[in-house]
């Protein structure tokens, strides 16, 4: 079996949310299965002593410029929410929740929840909305109000968060592909050399 | 005139030094003159409050590792210099004293100097070193030496820096096309599209 490509990624993570349309073309192109595992940016930063680029005034000046070049690159729509980033412990509970019960479902429960997001500009932090996101998808909203308390998956996004870091992820959207490690959303292209090549 | 395409670098900048093997290429490909512009990444650090790549674990961990693969894509020699990151006051003014004589020659004195650095691993700091590269393109060693002591040429990339911050560059390699700004190496399959379609 060919290795999978390994999507990590934080739903407050703008280049992450464009990533996430284009990153199962890349699979399909090249036979290979995407898995997609959301964790939380902002705990890697803590460890890492890592600042959220929006805190970074001349990069973020320049990197909300190209984030809005990039969404019109990619026929994504784009909005800068007004709550900027956020913790996005709610939503990524709820992702593995579907997760257990059908990955298919589950991205597609990630697109529509970055949709509401960077689309919108809706916060997406409190539990109602996100429950509000997976019933649009015909899930069970009182269900995945649950799971959002529910201690397995709060220790499951700790989990694969902790395994980021483990394997020393240092931003969103991170792939690896087997060992190999690649970071942001510009280096999709490179992805795809390097599946073609089978690395260099 | 089409606006040309503006190379804002630092000589100790490693993904700099991959993107001035390929600028030349993408400027002939749509009939743009690159001006080639080295500036202090250290100055603007200090400005910015960023810290050099290097002193970030796990965001030089990653790159260390992204670095080679880059240059084993583009055919780069590359080798880690045991002084890395350097200050590049010495060569940046060498540089404009040669622009001053030859665009071009500058452009191949600027080739030369990273070469040294980072195919060979050589510490470009020493003046001596400096006039030695410029001395191997046919050029006037002690008239470098000199060059390099000139206020004149002192002031030129002191200028040149403060500009670059004005503008808010916000790392090495920089690019503009017009008030257009794009940062990184990776950035230039996009300024490639950009030049292409004519912007979006």
């Amino acid at each position: 079996m060919a290795d999978p490509i390994e999507f990590l990624f934080d739903f407050s993570s703008p280049y992450a949310y464009v990533a996430a349309h284009r990153i199962e073309g890349l699979g399909d192109k090249h036979g290979r299965e995407v898995i997609w595992q959301p964790f939380l940016l902002g705990a890697m930063f803590q460890v890492n002593g890592q600042r959220p680029l929006k805190d970074q005034a001349l990069k973020w000046d320049y990197s909300s410029h190209d984030l809005a070049r990039v969404a019109r690159l990619y026929d994504v729509p784009w909005t800068l929410p007004e709550k900027f980033p956020i913790a996005t412990q709610a939503v990524g509970r709820a992702f593995y929740w579907i997760n257990d019960q059908d990955v298919a479902l589950a991205k597609k429960f990630a697109l529509a929840a970055y949709q509401e997001y960077f689309a919108k500009g809706i916060d997406i932090r409190p539990k109602e909305v996100v429950a509000g996101v997976a019933a649009g998808l015909g899930l069970d909203g009182d269900a995945c109000l649950a799971a959002m308390d529910d201690e397995n998956y709060k220790q499951k996004l700790k989990d694969v968060t902790a395994g980021a870091i483990e394997r020393n992820v240092c931003g969103s959207p991170f792939f690896f592909i087997g060992s190999e490690p690649f970071w942001g959303n510009d280096r999709l292209e490179m992805i795809d050399l390097w599946l073609e090549k089978g690395g260099w």
